[in-house]
This record gives structure tokens, C-alpha cells and sequence, in this order.
């Protein structure tokens, strides 16, 4: 996601360039790329000018929207569940510190693929280069 | 750990007990109180006035050195286990969100025990009571 949103808008890569780019096999990569087209993160055309492309909604959503739509939500505990519920949770003092450590750490899981771009074409000045690696890769 | 700190200091807890007060089967929980005890987080005395008690390192112990004792380190990403390195996480811009919603997390779950036993005291006070359910479990 973060690779699509540093090529230029409207771009297309191929699944073996996003594999190449992601150090991915790429029959894993392809079951990724079906649950970000499912979640509508990405899209895809198919003949010469194909590839995935990163939807409007997808350059938006944030790093946990991204592993929501891959793994499903994130629960550091079966407590915090939605849904679910203990019968211990109104009183167990353990219960409030698991929902505050999962707060704090979607809270930081919030950083937007667009801002993450953003990082990645600084980090990538002076340092080895996604690209480069590509065209060693080729 | 908590219902082991809310206790008298020095007392001791049967297996059978804290198995009815924690709601857990006695199997499961007594591999959990080999771990505890592994630690050095719990001691146990065998014989008529035996049982399990909280050593002075479980009562100043965190939630997390709890969690850790009984499975281990917690790693939001393989990026982040210590001794293993991604080549990718000197540029990777997901690298660094992964290390501060790892650390946020940690850094709630630093509440000790002790502390932990007192919200338990707190939170029992007018609420359904931990050993209440166990009088009524007998």
C-alpha cells in the first residue's frame, strides 16, 4: 500500500513488480492484494495498461484499516471482543489496562498510508531505494 | 497474580481455590502457576498449611512481566523481535509505527500488581465479589 501511494497518481504496478518491490512471493502477495480489493483500498484493471492501482480511499486509510482488511480487527485480549463479553469484566481490574494498551496502540496504528509515502520517499533519500533494489533484482 | 495480591500477605491459596475464584480449570491454570512459579514471580509449600503464595517480585511485577512469564515476549511485528532483523527496517516507513504502537502498548501494561489489587478492592466494593462467587460456587 505504502509502495502504490509513493508512484505517481493513477499509476498501475503489476503483481510481479509489487512482489519484486515488497520482497513477497508472489502467490502470498496476490492473496493480499484480493482482501485490499475486497476492502475497495485498491483496484485493478486487467490488459496492457493493468495492473492495481490505490484507490482514493485507500491512499486515506490508516495502517490498522489496512491489517483490518488483511487480518480482521486486532484483539489483545478475547475481553476486548466486541460482541463477546465476560461476565468478570465489570469488576476484573485487568479488563480496563487491556482495552487502554489496545487504545494506545491503535491510537499510533492510526498513521495514514499517504503520510507513511510521505516518510518512505524521505527515508528513501540517501538510503538504499525500493527502485534501485528493483533494478538489481531485474 | 491479583486475586493472590488482594490476599492477607503471607497467605496461601489452594490450586482448587484459585481455580474457582479465577474461573479457570484446574489443569490450565496449574501450568500457568508452574510458569508463575519458574519466574520466581509465586513460591509454593506443599503440605497441610501449603499452597500457593506471592513472592515480593510478583507483587512489584507488572502486568506485562506476567504476560511475558507465561507466553513469552509480545511482538506486534516480526520486524520487532529482538534478535532477528528485517533488512527493510533501516527505510521501512511501517517499521517505526510498528516500534511506537509496540511501545504505547507496553507502556500501559507497566501497571503492577499491587496496584492492580487495589483497583480490585476498589471495583469489589458494591460490585459482584470475587469471593462471594466462590461461597457460592461451594
Amino acid at each position: 500500500m505504502i509502495h502504490l501511494a509513493t508512484l505517481p497518481s493513477g499509476a498501475r504496478a503489476l503483481l510481479i513488480d509489487l512482489a519484486r518491490a515488497t520482497d513477497t512471493p508472489v502467490s502470498f502477495l496476490s492473496k493480499i492484494m484480493q482482501a485490499l480489493r475486497r476492502a475497495k483500498l485498491i483496484g485493478s484493471q486487467r490488459g496492457k495498461r493493468g495492473g492495481f492501482e490505490l484507490l482514493a480511499k485507500g491512499r486515506a486509510a490508516s495502517m490498522y484499516e489496512v491489517i483490518e482488511a488483511i487480518d480482521g480487527p486486532i484483539f489483545l485480549n478475547t475481553c476486548l471482543v466486541s460482541g463477546k463479553s465476560c461476565e468478570r469484566s465489570a469488576w476484573c481490574p485487568a479488563h480496563p489496562v487491556w482495552g487502554r494498551a489496545q487504545g494506545a496502540m491503535l491510537n499510533v496504528l492510526q498513521a495514514s498510508i499517504q503520510e507513511l509515502a510521505g516518510s518512505a520517499k524521505r527515508l528513501q533519500n540517501g538510503q538504499p531505494n525500493e527502485l534501485k533494489v528493483l533494478v538489481v533484482v531485474h
